[in-house]
């Protein structure tokens, strides 16, 4: 069905085989700190015209593939496309990030949210099939979804926060409300991964952006527990005998990486917050790793972001035969980066990390 | 000089002393979820009017004391008395956090700070002063500081921030500059702190607000160094032989708990993001706790609060002969709490402590 995948060093990473050289890519890489990108989105319209336009996500996806040597490709999407199709209206005002006309504010509202919302998200599955056939095998196409807890946080404050007043509230005040609605997240997130896989996504990430606000026990509460519960409906093998890896991610996970290295994820990824030697020493034999260097550092001279990465490379150390290191920034890349140091930092990692893997 | 210290559990935890039960106060403790606090800052004025009037800073820095069997006061004041000190012009805009008129910009102004501003803090510590008289021995009072990291992010930022754009611009851009911007400030932070220790402060604590959003080499170039370096400079052994304990607290803080506790701190302050049982095998040793419930949990039902004390309680576990634990909330406790709650919460380690320490 899709051409045959020329450049597996990622998949193979993840899954913790031996590669030449540690893979890389940037979240956020088909974003607008690249002028092709802006130039494109202009002509969609506002983000989510970008995001349920098939040819236009499959054109911006492709675009970092066009400039760096990357060795996978993200769909581009939002986490916030199941809210939407969840009935809460999803919509961006200029400069405040997104926002729902109809957040969650009862339980009698999260009793009656519906679950069924695939057929609203045609447009992400024909994104994913557009953009593996025009990867043409190059390189593997990364599927992804927010976490349960992360889009809770959404649905319930109505938009970004920094607070986490309303939602912390439902945890403290009524933690059952909240089950119901990580349940019901839960089933739709393995329903679109699922469908995303159908789809063509040769790894799937979940991304936890919010579980560092919450407490440690509530962390595994109401975050870990609803991941795990994704991963265990996944459909990770496929009948050609290839596997499906799964990335979690959360943002400021760094009090639970060893529960993390438990949930089935076969990677985990990092912030910056933490030294990855370390993280490796510790949970390096259950699963791969996946980062960490601050985005911010890419604003510094090349020479500064060359370092930074043989830091990181010389940190993680030689690999074993059962160690896996994807290179990502901590978070996202922001839209103020010149795309030459984007460039300086890909092209660091494959100088540098040869040598780590004889 | 002053009046003997009818209770000093606080003290004896933080020096990993034997007591009778754990102590509590809450970060914030004096502030606006109190309706007395309210109405004294209703006849301040602003909130720096407020902190420079030494009079109504004793006046509510004493208000919780009267509402509750708190184990400890804190003085009332703000981080950034520093920065408005060195010449920033320090200004509140409702509803919008703090703000600064002349913000560093280039190295030039970082060379031409004064580290010179005891003088125009004379509020600080004549409060200090007026406060340890007012209580009358029943609780010790702690003194307080930003620490240089923090301080820096609101000098360089110009205020609060999400991003952290320009500090980190300037840390990865201009590491020497930002060097001797924290340099100062480790400076003029030691001056500090030894003032209001000279004035009455029988404990202090340095808040490393925004530690967590560093790297984690960058913290402990740019965060940790800098206490270190405050805290090899204070004058903590009094004449009288008592001992001035110092508490260090990094919000976000948890992938560098075991560098902290070699920082020369008495005790860490954690927020709710860690377990404090577990942080207590790796480090409980060498330092006392402090923490960790999350503040938003004292929006719950009472039952819930009284259970989530009940089990940091029960995750420290029972005292040794060396093992200190005083309880405080992970952060600052908010303006929306409903005092009784607040109530409900220190009852509820009273209550239950003691138990522990048998």
């Amino acid at each position: 069905m899709f051409p045959a995948l020329k450049n597996d060093t990622f998949l193979r990473a993840l899954l913790r085989q031996p590669v030449d050289y540690t893979p890389v890519w940037m979240m956020r890489q088909a974003g607008r700190y690249l002028p092709e990108y802006r130039a494109t989105r202009s002509k969609a319209g506002d983000f989510m015209s970008l995001c349920k336009n098939t040819e236009l996500a499959c054109e911006v996806t492709l675009q970092p593939l066009a400039r760096y040597p990357l060795d996978a490709a993200i769909l581009f999407s939002d986490i916030l496309t199941i809210p939407d199709a969840m009935g809460l209206g999803l919509y961006f005002e200029e400069g405040e990030g997104p926002k729902f006309k109809r957040p969650i504010t009862s339980m009698a509202e999260i009793e009656n949210l519906s679950v069924d919302v695939m057929s609203d998200l045609h447009y992400v599955t024909d994104a994913v099939t557009m953009i593996r056939r025009e990867l043409n095998g190059s390189v593997p196409l990364i599927g992804f979804t927010g976490s349960p807890w992360t889009l809770a946080t959404y649905m319930v404050e109505g938009g970004s926060t920094r607070e986490f007043k309303k939602i912390k509230t439902l945890l403290y005040k009524d933690p059952a409300a909240l089950h119901l609605l990580l349940d019901k997240l839960a089933t739709v997130v393995a329903i679109y991964l699922n469908a995303q896989i159908d789809a063509g996504a040769q790894a799937v990430q979940i991304f936890d952006t919010w579980g560092g606000v919450l407490s440690d026990s509530a962390y595994l509460e109401f975050s870990l527990r609803y991941t795990e519960k994704i991963i265990s409906q996944l459909n990770v093998q496929r009948d050609d005998g290839t596997v499906v890896p799964v990335i979690a991610f959360t943002k400021g996970g760094a009090p639970w990486l060893d529960a993390m290295s438990h949930c089935g994820s076969d990677a985990l990824g990092l912030d910056w917050s933490v030294n990855i030697g370390d993280v490796r020493s510790q949970i390096g034999e259950r699963v791969a790793l996946q980062g960490n260097m601050d985005p911010a550092i890419l604003r510094a001279p090349i020479a500064t972001i060359e370092a930074e990465v043989q830091r990181i490379l010389a940190s993680f150390g030689h690999h074993s035969h059962n160690s896996g290191h994807i290179f990502n920034l901590g978070h996202g890349i922001t839209p103020d980066i010149d795309p030459e140091h984007a460039g300086a930092f890909i092209a660091a990692v494959k100088e540098h990390s040869p040598q780590y893997h004889q």
